[in-house]
């Protein structure tokens, strides 16, 4: 341990001094507007990869870019997912580090301040699309191996290196790609770090140890079989959207009370242990108001607004496919629509003895309703939930990193969002998961203006380099 | 009257003879694009505005091409509205007829099995935009011109014709010119006759005597500042789209009541006379089957659907603007979210009252549901509804048009869906508006492979001619 805190200084100075190149890298990073959902920007999303092949080479890394094949229902090449190592010393635990180098679409026409593909230093803050979701955090890790390199301190570990191209698009191709690999790529692998979320608030670090799952359903009705004209079949027929509304209003009360009953029988107790954890967390209500930027809160205290969000499930209404959905006024009976609900679940609700649960309750509330349309329900995806323990060597590394650059004891926080590749790296590789997050909660990952903060960046190159050597030396008990 | 019955013969045989000039005219009207949705098109409008102008001036008629000024909200100008007149011997009676010359969008991709701009007649029926919707009508006045002229009857009335190129995008200008020509260009004239509607079915010719008026409402829930991530905020915040799930719920039953307060007490009471109607007119529960594709009908009797379509009012949803209305899934609390609905509505209510009832149940509902989030309800247009008096001068003489070509006595129907040209053309002029429909009720005016069947066209050129006939002698009382 002692070697650690006697390399740690040299190598923040270095990170300090290389500050700018690492902006300029990112930057390099972000005017590649890698977008996976957009078709057209594939090709960017395919350059990106090859962008971080060339960064890694020139660093000395092992880099090879798999092609996974046709994206899943559609005539299109998925991109790469880049596998890359650096250091094969038998001697040094071999710790996994998973990012992705795809991002959430982006226009200016949005509400952007500034031109999302390019990055916009203002007032200490990083702007672009992908900044904080996830250029950062995988440009980060780069950054880290030249800082090692220039401060002339030995690199603690092996790293594995997965960076995925499709994770705003369903991650395609990854699970089947890590079963594959969990022998071969990823064999010998310690422990994995995972850093693609958020601190809970904008002032004080975290660590991450669960998140919640999610079962995402869709509900069709149908009746005509075309849109009809309001004026000539208003009052004649029975309207597919009436139903719906009426069937949505069943699922969830305006308070969030799960109306679905079962539900919150399978939720787990809480313990007198989980019960102490929410008052320590450096949250408040001031903080919810201005990630929401209203004063909408379900529950009046801090404690109460944290179980809702980590442990306890909730659900959602998103919208629905089918009707009139544009600005302005049409006069149509929408003849097939499609609502979006999901739930979060948290331990101990499994996929299968909630959709058993869901579907019941929404056959008992149509047959009540008494419609001639059609009615189905279907499954859309569902992730399990994951928790892990905090008390984890894993976990004690990045705690340790944590105080030594912010001087503080990191918030241990759990997700309200899922990350599913968490679970598969856990379950595969048999090893601890930790969650480990560079930016801050109000980043505004997947909304406009997005930006990291680059005292964030910088103080986040330190973090994930100070985790790489206590995790080199952290005793396993 | 026996004048009018020995001028119908040579002019029903003229109109047969010149029936492929009369398609080859509407073929040329259908083979110009005059959408008037579509900005890239108005130039086209325009160009349908100046054939029009070419061929009544060729029969002799005085046109002017009326200029609107610029388009409402937008940097283009609008098409001219062609103001026309064939004879002005002050001892024929005056008829207006109204017409439009835009059409609908249209595009093969949408699932036209032709070209839409191409008039190709199949099996009886003639295929393309605007055959029925409302070239056929409009070219039909011009060939009745055109057939007295070449059989050498006597054109019965001064012919006032007023045919617009925006009805499709809301008749911008229309009401305007009305109210301003009302004692100039309209001066004088006795009876309107509008040609812009349908059969009821397929097989029997009708009259039309009423539509119902509309109502449409916004209603706006609102809470976080931007949308947020179902996943991190979903259990913490109140959601918009759940509170309009069960705002919209409490509107209307899946069987179609409407459950505001007050709006059935403002319906006119059945009256015997009218309870009778019903009963006669050619219309059966399979002819609604047919047209909706479906059996999701609210009621089991012809009578009881028909008395929903046109003596009662109807709520219908239409949509929700602000949520997530893409195929697939996306985990987003939409932070902003319209619903659309709006009411048809029938005598005796007026939009005002409606309004008040409206508003007042909104409100209520809104403060028993309890959310912090906001709440606005709003009108976004309204138009009301007519009734005209089938036993009208105007109407007698459509009657025996009907009979005189058809052998048949016509349904007397109302519209469930609106024409505010009727009633700006009633109140302003303060004389009878007649609706006297060209096509059939599976013309699929707004639809993919809109048509007019042959015989329509045709027999409708007869009975638009027989019409002036009768209307030139009709005694007034």
């Amino acid at each position: 341990m002692a070697a650690v805190e006697a390399s740690l200084p040299p190598l923040f100075d270095k990170i300090e001094e290389l500050s700018s190149d690492f902006v300029a890298r990112l930057s390099k990073a972000v005017s590649i507007p890698s977008v996976s959902a957009d078709f057209t920007l594939r090709p960017k999303v395919v350059e990106m990869s090859k962008f971080l092949e060339k960064e890694l080479k020139a660093l000395g890394a092992t880099v090879e870019l798999r092609e996974l094949g046709k994206q899943e229902g559609a005539d299109i090449d998925l991109p790469p997912i880049v596998l890359a190592r650096y250091g094969t010393d038998p001697n040094k635990r071999n710790i996994l580090v998973y990012g992705h180098y795809d991002v959430q679409p982006a226009l200016v026409e949005d509400g952007w301040n500034t031109d999302p593909f390019k990055l916009i230093e203002k007032d200490g803050k990083l702007y672009g699309r992908g900044s904080t979701d996830d250029k950062g955090p995988v440009i980060g890790w780069i950054n880290a191996i030249e800082a090692h390199q220039k401060a002339g301190v030995e690199f603690p570990v092996n790293l594995v290196m997965c960076f995925e191209g499709m994770e705003e698009y369903g991650s395609d191709g990854l699970d089947d790609l890590i079963r594959a690999e969990k022998d071969k790529f990823f064999k010998g692998v310690d422990a994995t770090c995972i850093c693609d979320n958020y601190w809970l608030g904008t002032t004080h670090p975290a660590l991450t140890y669960g998140i919640r799952g999610c079962s995402y359903y869709a509900l069709t009705i149908s009746g005509p079989a075309a849109d009809l004209h309001s004026g000539v079949f208003g009052g004649m027929v029975s309207e597919p959207l009436i139903d719906l509304t009426h069937m949505l209003s069943k699922l969830v009360s305006p308070q969030g009370k799960i109306l679905i009953p079962g539900v919150m029988d399978l939720v787990a107790p809480l313990t007198a242990e989980e019960d102490e954890i929410y008052d320590k967390i450096k949250y408040s209500m001031q903080d919810l108001y201005d990630a929401t930027g209203s004063k909408t809160n379900l529950y009046e205290t801090k404690k109460e607004s944290l179980m809702a969000r980590w442990r306890y499930p909730t659900l959602s209404l998103h919208g629905i496919e089918g009707a009139f959905s544009a600005p302005g006024a049409k006069t149509v009976i929408p003849a097939k629509v499609v609502g979006k609900f999901s739930l979060r679940t948290v331990p101990d609700i499994t996929p299968r003895a909630l959709d058993e649960l869901v579907f019941k309750y929404i056959n008992d509330c149509w047959a009540e309703l008494g419609s001639k349309n059609k009615m189905e329900i279907t499954l859309l995806h569902d992730g399990m939930w994951w928790l892990s323990s905090p008390k984890h060597w894993n976990f004690e590394a990045a705690k340790k990193a944590t105080k030594a650059v912010w001087n503080v004891e990191p918030d241990l926080t759990r997700e309200g969002g899922s990350i599913p590749v968490t679970l598969t790296f856990e379950e595969e590789l048999k090893r601890n998961v930790l969650l480990l997050p560079m930016g801050r909660g109000d980043d505004g990952a997947h909304s406009i203006n997005e930006k990291l903060d680059l005292v964030n960046y910088i103080n986040g190159i330190k973090t994930l380099s100070a985790y790489l050597h206590y995790a080199s030396v952290e005793p396993t008990a």
